[in-house]
């Protein structure tokens, strides 16, 4: 398979480094990482490097994160790496796009541009986009690819139910909910939603029949999980059989796991797009396969 | 006196900030902050900025608040900033100046060009630079001030003892120690150091007679504490009446400050460049002076 002819990862990313060299066929190297007392970092990259290179980070509490991959870019790009490419499964700061209030930072067109000062192409599964239509408006490389977790949340739904329902927990996410049903024709629905803040939000069902259905609310990320666990406790009054979490990107913040179980729901899962205990379905194979399609200039 | 007109801080800089906002009779404003569960900041500047902004941020700590300065700086200049500068009284990143290993990313350019990208000028106090001879090599802004804590660390020392004598801990601060020790003809010699590894040092002493004088430490930084302990036991050993120590920049990390006093020093000085305890002097005054000296280019 072409694509980069190595990738590069942090020792936290160990396991998802090793899955995704093993899908692309490709030879990985650890980044050595010493922390210095005063919270600098000191990184080592291998002494000599392919002219093409990837570098594996997830950007879950990602300001840290940043400076590394900053180090690590440039650091490359001095050791002959010709084209870089980042594979972040997650990818942060994608839903600050505008100034909802004057004078605040456009963190998604910053960061977005900080990427594309580092890396040729970038590599991500389902971005939280709202107002920008596609990945290379927030993050201007000549290579933006995003990949979803939907169809692979859709087959592992599908068997562990015969004849469940999708529900999102918001109209945001209609068109994603409409395409992972619509893989095993499952009925689907998405919920009304309104937010006060980082962690209170209201939700008001849609107009259907929810009596005796297995629901598995499916959403792209959970982060404070009270809009999972406010949904999920309105369908178990409104008759559901169950109700199930399926998410791509599993942040879960703080209590955030809990008060989703205590509302109610059964099974918790997710994409290993952030390493986290719910991960039931593996990117790696579809990470690698967007690895192969990456334009690498030849050495000519 | 002329300089930026505005100074921009964040909240736990609040003391810093109007010390310095006093000595250059500059308006300032806070930068708000809010902290997402995720880790993910969002900023937000006064909605309107005049042509020249500073920014107030010492860099201890410094990776997300790297972050903080990309998201900051970008943000400024949409709102009106034409002429940025960076006060960071202690610069993060700069011993790390060549690759001491193959492969090794060497940080201070990278961070300094990183900020050279941001700023149209930066001002610290005492950088720790070894093999760049300016400020402007590491961080290539137009403007690169370096400042020294040395001469009112000095003139702190001249109001406790009369006739101490001053000691670095090893030669690369020779210079720096004559400096501060010529203000006011105190003695001076200079230590001989290897370094085992972040921690562990070794030190002998230099030909001097130090039997029943005041020795006062003086150093540009002070982290994990080991240099400075080891070099007092040897001093008291020599005969030393007491042992003071002096710093520029109080990273005192984890239980360095302990360390210290057990190794018998007794009062432990520092300039306010890290917000500490141990802060004795006051750097805003010569910070507020080379504010004033910016070539801040006018509106026409």
């Amino acid at each position: 398979m072409p694509g980069p002819e190595l990738l590069l990862y942090f020792e936290e990313d160990q396991a998802s480094a090793q899955r995704l060299a093993d899908a692309a066929g490709m030879a990985m190297a650890r980044i050595e990482r010493h922390r210095f007392p005063d919270g600098e970092l000191k990184l080592r990259l291998p002494a000599q490097l392919p002219r093409s290179v990837t570098v594996l980070r997830t950007l879950d509490h990602p300001n840290e994160k940043l400076v590394e991959l900053l180090l690590t870019a440039q650091t490359a790009r001095t050791l002959g790496a010709v084209h870089l490419s980042l594979v972040t499964p997650y990818l942060a700061y994608m839903r600050q796009d505008i100034a909802f209030h004057p004078g605040e930072a456009v963190s998604q067109r910053i960061v977005g541009r900080f990427l594309a000062g580092l890396f040729d192409a970038v590599i991500t599964v389902d971005p939280h986009l709202h107002r920008v239509a596609t990945l290379q408006e927030a993050v201007p490389v000549p290579q933006a690819i995003v990949l979803s977790g939907a169809p692979l949340l859709s087959d592992w739904i599908a068997s562990h139910h015969a004849n469940p329902m999708l529900v999102g927990p918001d109209e945001e996410s209609a068109q994603w909910i409409a395409q992972a049903a619509s893989r095993h024709g499952f009925d689907h629905a998405v919920c009304h939603k309104v937010r006060h803040g980082d962690r209170e939000v209201v939700i008001t069902l849609p107009d259907a029949p929810f009596t005796g259905r297995a629901v598995v609310l499916l959403d792209d990320v959970a982060s404070s999980g009270r809009t999972l666990a406010h949904a999920a406790q309105l369908l178990l009054a409104a008759g559901a059989a169950s109700v199930d979490v399926a998410v791509t990107h599993a942040l879960f913040a703080d209590d955030a796991l809990p008060i989703i179980h205590q509302a109610g729901v059964n099974a918790v899962w997710s994409t290993d797009c952030i390493p986290h205990p719910t991960n039931a379905v593996r990117m790696a194979p579809l990470l690698a396969q967007a690895l192969s399609t990456l334009s690498i200039p030849s050495s000519e």
